[in-house]
């Protein structure tokens, strides 16, 4: 078994806390929110990532209240002991990951949901409510949070923010950030920042509560939230069509965008992954053909303007030469062709590990994408699933390889990077919603440039001049600290 | 006649450029597009709010090209002269106003629209584009771009980054930050920042875009800008209600966002607004009965949606007791409802001078604001009309004074700041659209309090560190500097 990158490449720290620091710590968040016990910590190593490097927490804190944060923070601080702050760790791009020595500070006991006031269409919430407890707390007000990564059963809303979370909706309702009015984050000197507000609209000052959401915990501790709510969509009609070449799907995405159709959700399917999926489920989704691309969407817009909805993505399917279209308005129906699409990640695992990337394209490039992983996948001798949301162009490539060979993952790690260039090329982002965090630091700083980099340094630097908040995350602060 | 107010509270400058300067900003946009005339550049001196004070330009410069902007940066940077950036000088904030000596830096000859991209819903456009031709520019396409300002018909795409402007569409289609995916700025060092990308999604790196949205001109100078477009909405059904109190009014709103109704528009007239429409247009919108409040919805969800959304509200409006509710789906009759709603602010000018404020409230909170306002108004004996969009919580409550009295000038004024306060007391933000420029600096500090004031502070110190662009505007760099 090949174990993940361990060695820290990011930040250097002591690898002992000491007496001071924890009975400091003690004291700000109780003997039982403190966990120093060296196999205990271990548990708070690492999010979902096993690309990313992680260090040995020298201690771990569990926070219950703002307050109890401002203390860790002033002690870490004074301490110029660095600080991870994290939520449930499923992120995917190793932003919460433990450096040696630091304190990895955990919002998860902080899961109160405040306040839903139906009235405004808000909710207040602290960090570590989990997603679907949100979804859940504010569909009894027939109100809907849309961000919906595909960990929401058990992912955080302090995560959600921090990573800028997205999901499924997207298409429709946007990532979080559009669903975010306001924020109460403890900075580094460990004053209490209000960011934003309980209005719609508001333009007094800089947008700082949208310069916090997707931070991933470099800039401050986010202890508080207001969050817009929509109202609850209605009960989707669904379509599933299958195309005999990724082009043909391609086509059919761009030709839904170009005549302005919004479906609430729009996901493809590759064939390698209609393949592990139909031999997981023991289904057949490419009817038997050995279809290239398989297409699911949803639209919420209830009765007949989701059926008048459907009809035309069918028209459209039809129009560029789909293999099979099927469309239905029975939820329970629909619900079952959905899980094909939720099933893929946990139908790879028959092949062995796996690893997904996460880039996002133009939606015009999307088949371009899908066909350059094939590529990629044969030269490598490694099999790659595409799945994505088609209807913003978020890719996920998902790499399966050995986890008992040291070549092959070697190997899955440099098609993992072959995919970042390969979306870079199509004008696309190296990351749509998973983030930077320590696994794509030097793609995010070939992404965004030298200027780029230098004003995000300024930025940081403003704000953590420390460098106290998971420092070495995101980008160095320094050339010289590049690995 | 009393003059706006001259005085240059802000920054500390030069009154004159110096031959030096001038040659080199005369080689960085040519001799045609430099204004040093004294007279010539008293034409750039403000924008279009009373209010705030306004200083003489050195000179004005209308550069054609970004690397023109680089230029002209590079050489007022060296000479430690301040630019302050302007679009149309639509603005109602006095964002836009020159302080004394300063370069004024007009982006109206950047007007091309670069791109209109279908296939990705997205437009590529210079600052100094019209919003109404970047409009019909994309309708041609089939496609919308949804932020309406009052001004939409001479305002810059610019401007209305710098302000995040809003207008009538934002209750469904949000302000201008949501419209936006990408832009690029010219920094203080002259050197030019990408931010964000072309694709619907992206976590890489801070949200750097939406940091310069609203940043008002005291960041950097944006040269272009990659905007989000929707699909072009269907002709709206449009509803009249009108109420024999504000709460009714009030309670209808309420029902409206609790029930999850989205209309397309939903604005609210008081009953002084009322009436100096009825008098500008000799129409009767109250039926005769003096009625306080009327309220104007428009559904855009074409055909069936359109009118089952419309009757939705119909039905609200008459639960809650309205005098009359009128809707209709002819879009002749539309237009004519909505131009009763866009004619109150020329009607207002019966009455004399009129100076607009431009709180937003919880939507719940809309009639109590509408009864302080009446209440304040009557405290200081000047007619103050409140229309704004009601499906949004942002109000413009407007202030009528007589131009000739200095003395009712002072008490419009005083009555403006206590319109804040008020909006404040309600839970509100002091801004929901208009900015903070340089008449609303000491309650951006209220409202943000020293926290917040000193996160801004850092961040500009962090990008302009020689405080280059727009001084004192938005807030003080120093305490010291406060008036």
């Amino acid at each position: 078994m090949v174990e993940p990158t361990t060695e820290t490449t990011v930040g250097q720290v002591n690898t002992t806390l000491g007496d001071h620091l924890l009975g400091e710590l003690r004291d700000a968040v109780g003997a039982n929110g403190l966990l120093a016990d060296p196999d205990v910590v271990l548990g708070y190593q690492r999010d979902m990532m096993p690309l990313a490097p992680a260090g040995t927490p020298g201690a771990v804190v569990l926070p219950s209240s703002t307050e109890q944060v401002q203390a860790v923070v002033r002690a870490c601080a004074a301490a110029g002991v660095p600080i991870v702050p994290r939520g449930a760790g499923s992120g995917l791009s190793g932003a919460a990951n433990a450096i040696d020595g630091c304190v990895v500070l955990a919002t998860t006991r902080m899961n109160h949901i405040l306040e839903v006031d139906p009235d405004n269409r808000l909710a207040v919430v602290e960090p570590g409510v989990v997603n679907r407890d949100l979804r859940g707390a504010v569909e009894k007000h027939g109100l809907f949070y849309p961000p919906d990564p595909s960990s929401y059963d058990w992912c955080t809303i302090g995560g959600n923010l921090s990573t800028n979370a997205g999901g499924l909706c997207c298409v429709k309702y946007g990532v979080t950030t559009d669903s975010v009015l306001g924020l109460e984050t403890v900075l580094a000197t460990g004053e209490l920042l209000r960011t934003g507000r309980r209005t719609v609209k508001g333009v007094a000052g800089y947008d700082l509560t949208k310069l916090f959401v997707g931070s991933e915990g470099t800039l401050g501790v986010i202890t508080q939230a207001t969050l817009a709510l929509r109202p609850l969509p209605q009960a989707p009609a669904t379509l599933v069509a299958t195309f005999g070449s990724t082009a043909a799907a391609g086509a059919a995405v761009s030709r839904v965008v170009r005549e302005g159709l919004v479906p609430s959700l729009m996901e493809i399917m590759d064939q390698a992954s209609i393949r592990a999926v139909e031999q997981h489920l023991s289904t057949e989704l490419g009817a038997g053909t050995g279809s290239a691309t398989l297409l699911i969407c949803q639209s919420d817009g209830g009765g007949e303007t989701a059926r008048r909805e459907i009809r035309a993505i069918e028209q459209i399917c039809t129009d560029v030469g789909a293999e099979l279209v099927h469309w239905t308005d029975d939820l329970e129906e629909g619900r079952m062709l959905l899980a094909a699409r939720r099933a893929v990640l946990p139908s790879l695992e028959i092949y062995g590990a796996w690893l997904t990337d996460d880039v996002c394209v133009p939606r015009t490039r999307i088949a371009d994408l899908i066909s350059g992983c094939a590529e990629i996948s044969e030269r490598y001798g490694l099999l790659i699933a595409v799945v994505g949301h088609a209807g913003d162009g978020n890719m996920h490539p998902t790499i399966t390889y050995d986890p008992g060979s040291e070549r092959e993952f070697a190997k899955a790690h440099q098609a993992f990077d072959e995919i970042l260039a390969l979306g870079l090329s199509l004008g696309g982002t190296v990351t749509g919603e998973h983030g930077v965090g320590k696994v794509k630091r030097e793609w995010l700083a070939r992404e965004i440039g030298p200027v780029g980099l230098g004003v995000h340094r300024a930025i940081k630097a403003a704000l953590d001049p420390g460098n106290l908040f998971n420092p070495g995350s995101m980008f160095a602060l320094y050339d010289e600290d590049k690995d």
